[in-house]
This record gives C-alpha cells, sequence and structure tokens, in this order.
C-alpha cells in the first residue's frame, strides 16, 4: 500500500528544521518512503494506490501528547473554578461512579478528539489501562499508557496501591504491541507508600517501560516532602533510585536548581502542562531552564477537566504567552521552538525519537496535513507562528497514525463521532446525576 | 420579517444571568421581540418567515469585541517573536506599504473573521477609516471606528496629526448610520502633543462620540511621563481633561491605584487584551481591582499581527488562566464572569448596554448560537465552562446582527470567504514583498 501526499508544505522537524515549501511524501504501508520537493518526484501518480492533494495545506509531524487522563471526559465542565476539586469533585467520583464501561467509552471519545487535533500518540495515566488498551487498539492511535497505582482503594482496585498488581498482569500482555507501550503510573510522590513506588519502578525496570508520574505539581507535595524528608518531591525520588531516562515526569511545576540538576543527571522527560497548571492557578514551571539544560520537554494537555480540550494547539498558544510574560521576553520560545515541543521533543521525552516526532525517511508514518483555507490561516509569513498562535483543532484535516488513515477532511475515518458519544452518554447516567449533587 | 429560534440553551446575560436550557427566541425586523422557554411559546411555526432550530447549540448575545485593527490582517505571523516590533516592522511596513484599497480588503476580510467567530460588534482604530466603515456597512457588522491620530505623517496623512482632518470630515458622514459609530482615536498618550490630545477630545466632545486610546501599554511611555511630567499617563490624561465616560482605553496593562480611581471618577471603561499583552510580554493588567471598583471592563484581540485571531474564545480562555496564576487563586474569574466581560460587560464599556450585550425583549437582535455537537463540547455540565474553557471559534453556528443572518451553518451568508481571501492577497503583492525584505 503506497501513498502519496503533494503539493504541501512540509515542516518536518529533522534536526535541520528542513522545510519543503511544495513538498511531497510517501506512506508505504506504515512508514516514510520518501520526502521531498514536489519537482523531485520520480514516480508517476497512477503508480500509488492513493494520492492526497495536500493544496492549502501545512504537512506536520502527528503531535504528541505527553500527558493525559483519557478516562475522564466524563469530567469535562465540572467544577472548573472550585478550589481543591482534586479532593472534593474528582477522587469522589472516580470511586464512586467510575467504571470500565466508563472508562472504555471515555478512552475512545478521547482518543477521537486527539486524532480530530492532530494528536497520533499520547501518554495516559488512569484506571483500568487494560481496557483502555483495548479502546487505543480499536482507535489505531499509538499511546504510552500507564496504571495508576496510588495510596488508597480505586475505582478499579479494591486495596491500596493496588494498581501494582494490575500493571503485573496489564504490562506483559500488551508488551509486544505495534502501537501501544504499556506502563506503570505511581501517582506522585505524596500519594504513594515509599515502597510503592520502588515496586512500581522495580516492575517498570524488569520490562523496560516507562514509569510516569505527578511531580512537584501541588503546594503541599512540596511542603510534604520539606517538613518530613528536608528535601524536594525531586531530591525524595532520587533517593529512591527511581529517576532514569524511562521517568516520565509531569507538571514539574515548583523546582530548585538543584531539583533542575537532578533531571538532567539522570536522563528524565517532563511532561509541560500548561494549560492544566495555570487554570488551576499554580504556577509556571522553569521551561527555559530545563532547555537550556538539555532536559527533554514535552507538552500535555492534562486530562480534560484540567486542560478541557485535547488539543495541543491551545497548549502551544498558552506555552508562547506565559513563558514570554513570565521572562519578560517577546522574543523568547518563538514558535518554531514552541512547536518542537509539541512533536520531536515530546518524542525525546518518550524515549520514541527513533521512531515518530518528525518526517523522515524510514520513522513511522505519524503525519498531519492541517488546511489553511479557513479564515484564521491567511496569511502566513511563518508557518509556524501560524501553528502556533492562529491554527486550533478545527484545522486539521489529514491524520494517517502508522500509515493508517484515520482523519480524512476534518472527519474520523473509521468511527462515527455521534456513535461515540451516544455509548459514552449512555453509559454516564449514574456519573452525572452524582456529579450533579456534588457541584 | 420574523424569525424563530427553537431548543436552544439560551444564555441571555441579563442582570439575573438569567438560563433557558430549553429556550426560543423570535426576531422581529432587527430586535428581539420574545424570549423565553419553549414550553411557553404561544404562536404556531408556520406564523414564522423563518424558523432555526437551534437543537444542540448554546444561544448566546454576539460577542463584543472591544479593541481590534481591521486594516492589519496582512501583518498577521509576522514578526510574532520579533523585539520591538512596533518601530521594526509594523510602523514602516505601514507607512511604506499600506493604501486605501489594501485596508479595504483587510477590513472585509477581519469583519468576516469576527463574524464566524461570533463577534457582531467591535471597536477598530486604524487609519482610512471612511473606507473601513464602507467595508462594515457592505459586511452589516456593529461597530465603533476610530481614526487615528498620530504626531507623524501616516498612511493616510501627509502631516503629524492628520488623523484630526481627515475624522472631522469622516465623523459627519457616519453619524447617523444604524450600526456603525464614527469616533476618533489618539494612537497613545506619548505618541500625540498634548494639544492634539486635546483637539481630538473636543470633537469627541463635540459630536458626543467615543474617544479610544491606547494607555498605559509601553514600559517606555511609562517611563516618559514620569521623566516628564512626574506622572503616570492616566494621570496625564486626566489632567488634560480628556476622560470621561466616552473614552475607551485599550491595554490600561500598568496602572497605579490612583490612576484606578480616576478610571473609576472619570467612568472611563477598558478593553483588556490579555493575548496581545502576554504574547508580547507586556505584562497583566490588573483586571480584578478594575472589576472590584466597577470600572467597565470587556475584552480585546487587539490587531491580528498581535492577538493573531479575531475571535474571543482565546482570549477568555487566556483571560481564565493568566488571572487565576497571577493572583495565585483557581476561584477567581470563573467562567460566568469571563463570559460576561465578553458580551454585556463589554457593551458597558462602548455606552451600548441599552441595546447589546444580553438577549433581551426590545434589545437589537445580535445573537449568536455556539453548536455543542463538536467532540471538544462534551459533556456539558456549566455551558459558560463550555464556552470559556473548551469552545474555540469554529463551534461558532449561526450569526445574527441587528436580526440580519451574516453566518449560517459556519459559513458566511452574504459573502463569499475565498472570494473575500483572493481579493486581499491580490492587494498584497508589495506589502509582501517589503515585508520579506524586512523580517
Amino acid at each position: 500500500m503506497k501513498t502519496l501526499i503533494k503539493n504541501s508544505h512540509i515542516l518536518t522537524m529533522d534536526d535541520k528544521r528542513t522545510e519543503y515549501s511544495d513538498g511531497y511524501l510517501i506512506i508505504e504501508d506504515n512508514a516514510i518512503l520518501e520526502i521531498g520537493s514536489y519537482d523531485q518526484l520520480v514516480q508517476k501518480e497512477t503508480e500509488f494506490d492513493k494520492v492526497i492533494d495536500g493544496d492549502q495545506t501545512i504537512a506536520i509531524p502527528g503531535m504528541i501528547n505527553t500527558h493525559t487522563h483519557i478516562g475522564m471526559i466524563p469530567f469535562r465542565s465540572l467544577g472548573d473554578d472550585c478550589p481543591d476539586r482534586l479532593r472534593r469533585i474528582l477522587f469522589p467520583l472516580e470511586i464512586a461512579c467510575m467504571t470500565k464501561e466508563l472508562a472504555y467509552h471515555s478512552g475512545k471519545y478521547a482518543i477521537a478528539e486527539m486524532q480530530l487535533a492532530g494528536i497520533t500518540t499520547f501518554v495516559d495515566m488512569y484506571y483500568f489501562e487494560d481496557t483502555l488498551a483495548q479502546a487505543t487498539d480499536e482507535m489505531k492511535s499509538r499511546a504510552i499508557l500507564g496504571e495508576t497505582v496510588v495510596d488508597f482503594p480505586t475505582c478499579d482496585t479494591l486495596i491500596a496501591h493496588g494498581g501494582i498488581d494490575y500493571a503485573e498482569k496489564f504490562i506483559p500482555k500488551w508488551l509486544n504491541h505495534e502501537l501501544i507501550t504499556p506502563a506503570i503510573a505511581p501517582h506522585a510522590p505524596n500519594t504513594n507508600d515509599p515502597e510503592a513506588i520502588k515496586e512500581a519502578a522495580a516492575l517498570a525496570e524488569k520490562y523496560g517501560i516507562p514509569l510516569i508520574m505527578h511531580v512537584a505539581e501541588m503546594d503541599y507535595e512540596l511542603n510534604y516532602f520539606r517538613k518530613k524528608y528536608n528535601t524536594t518531591p525531586i531530591g525524595f525520588l532520587q533517593s529512591l533510585k527511581v529517576l532514569n531516562p524511562r521517568f516520565i515526569a509531569a507538571h514539574c511545576i515548583h523546582l530548585s536548581d538543584q531539583d533542575l540538576q537532578i533531571l538532567k543527571e539522570e536522563g528524565v522527560g517532563v511532561a509541560h502542562c500548561i494549560g492544566a497548571n495555570t487554570k488551576s492557578a499554580k504556577g509556571v514551571a522553569r521551561i527555559k531552564d530545563m532547555l537550556e539544560l538539555a532536559i527533554p520537554v514535552g507538552l500535555g494537555t492534562d486530562g480534560p477537566s484540567s486542560g478541557n480540550t485535547l488539543d495541543l494547539f491551545t497548549q502551544m498558544k498558552l506555552t508562547a504567552n506565559f513563558h514570554k510574560t513570565t521572562l519578560h521576553d517577546r522574543s523568547v520560545f518563538p514558535a518554531k521552538e514552541i512547536f518542537a515541543m509539541a512533536t520531536i521533543e515530546g518524542a525525546k521525552v518518550l524515549n520514541m525519537a527513533n521512531q515518530i516526532g518528525s518526517l523522515e525517511v524510514g520513522k513511522r508514518a505519524d503525519i498531519v496535513l492541517v488546511e489553511t483555507s479557513s479564515v484564521n490561516m491567511f496569511p502566513i509569513f511563518d508557518p509556524y507562528a501560524a501553528l502556533v498562535y492562529s491554527a486550533n483543532a478545527s484545522n486539521v484535516q489529514d491524520v494517517f497514525i502508522n500509515g493508517t488513515s484515520v482523519v480524512r477532511n476534518k472527519q474520523l475515518v473509521n468511527n462515527n463521532l455521534s456513535d461515540l458519544r451516544s455509548n459514552l452518554a449512555a453509559e454516564m447516567t449514574d456519573f452525572s446525576k452524582k456529579a450533579r449533587e456534588l457541584i
């Protein structure tokens, strides 16, 4: 199966940031076979199984969402402005009403939302990850799926830290899947016993898989480690010997200079969730300092109740404006650098930069066409600026994951969105009733 | 001509913030004739000239963009991350390449973008405002159009402060237009001689029209007034006796406590342009303090080279996240309050709250239907939160201005977007050539 995409403005995001203003791409099976200027194309169009005219589009690498919770679509628009929403609304609702079926339908819907927004790879942390892996497999997205471990009984386990048992079964089952990487996700340093964190890390070590954790996100988390151990969350995790390049640290809002050095030394990657961090008034992470130390940083939407939409266009814009303002310098975090965080730098956080994150021959065919015919996309003197400052998710026209067309002309190819929604809505009856009691 | 809109979730934004979860609206000619719960509708559907089924929509008052520059579409994506872009790129390009024809086509395109984003009223500050009034009239939007006055020759005048002469002809010509209010717009306190500011204010006084100005936006503006007059820009303007309720002050980023008191005493309204202010790293205005003093505050996109897109959804999200983070409190600026700034509070800034800004019987029929069938709009526990945190411009389905349907099913009714674009592109040849030399 060979597909030609022609006449697109291609941003490869390779090391040289090569662009082709009138470019072509050839997809063979699941990989990129050729990429270049259209005038260099040798083969005849009739030799391809499919030809897509990319006129008035920008072709980009599939975007990488480094942190989300796909089971949480039901929580969207619920208590957004409520103080301590996590303990007042989210945890109680999850324990009372989250089921395997609800997580499954939420997962499929969330993946649809990401595909429609040009996200081809995501990192999830939630419960029922075996079920969410099934949803991901059906939706044909690329993902790292981390089963949550936390020090209280949850919707998918009756015992504290029961996620470890769950993960022990879940991980080997999905280990050799082409698109899915199973993982383990201790919720946060302060919501797990140190022994449980070490146990989770040992499991990740055994299988060579990612360890995902919320780190240095909460004020009370910082206070807890200062008082109890006279250290920081990062310092504490280092003392447990669980930091390494497979560790994906979400948030990292409150870091000391020493914390930054530790992240660098241990090779930890960071999932920066600016929308969630700032909507909840938690603060702005020291991303410029991280980038100067060559710590890999990607962008994350966080869950749909925190970042609200599962698209990185919103996050890119917020990243630009927050860091420019915090640093009092409009020239820092130029659009090209922010777009890199949404693509190739995100791939580095996931240790997948050899496969995804840029459009290069031999890499997986995770490709997005963003149309420039909509009103917000003219004129374009700088395509990176157009993507970061002007585009929104609705400009995504075509999406390929691993060579498979999942979005064509802004519609899901293999799924019907209104079916996904009505299936989810049907599962939400109890949840919605309980939710309305809480708010 | 009578139109019925039915089955919509209506957010009236009246004083009580009345909502109708299954509501109807009747438009007669240019006004709202009835509004209420659908089960209270007396007339038969066959009695209407047109019936719009608002199923899966939220009906809201047309949004009000309190500050923009509609002639500046050609500048979009040009030097976004460039320090001192105003003097290095914008001013030189404007003087060299901005023509009446270019402003006209840019204006029409910009108005189309706003209509498609649910903005029914805007406040403009630019050159060639007589031509832009013609564009606004053709596009059937509601607007306050302010001719710029500045202390150097510009694209539409050969002399410093020539905008005053221009305005003297422009204002009486459009004074009795149903949708257009002409105005005068001294560029900033530090870019005009004090005498010119007073002259502009006298002209505004004579006709009872708005005076629009960028105020307290730039660091060097603050320094200038501190050094030369030992005061602030606001203090200086008060000393000139030009502040009053017809004054629309854009930006107001850097205000002292005394400045806030002056704004309150003089009844000045503020156009808050969070996107432009933070992308350019200028800072976050003290909006919470303004609201506590009951100073009217609306939202503005600023020009398409500063705020990039001419929609208020982007601005609402940025407003929420920036103010919550600056004040370290996720509960401040709840979605409902931010949505009010985009509608009824914006109308107050313009002294037009008796006509627009809320859906009430007798007010002008400026109405927007936002669809909730797209992937980002489910579930909705709080429609205000859905509008502020989840929606984007592409969710706007129908727009009525003064009773006229200008957008239907996400398409312009009376114009063809690709024609508007190709007309603008055709006028941009010289501009684009010069622009590429500057960046």
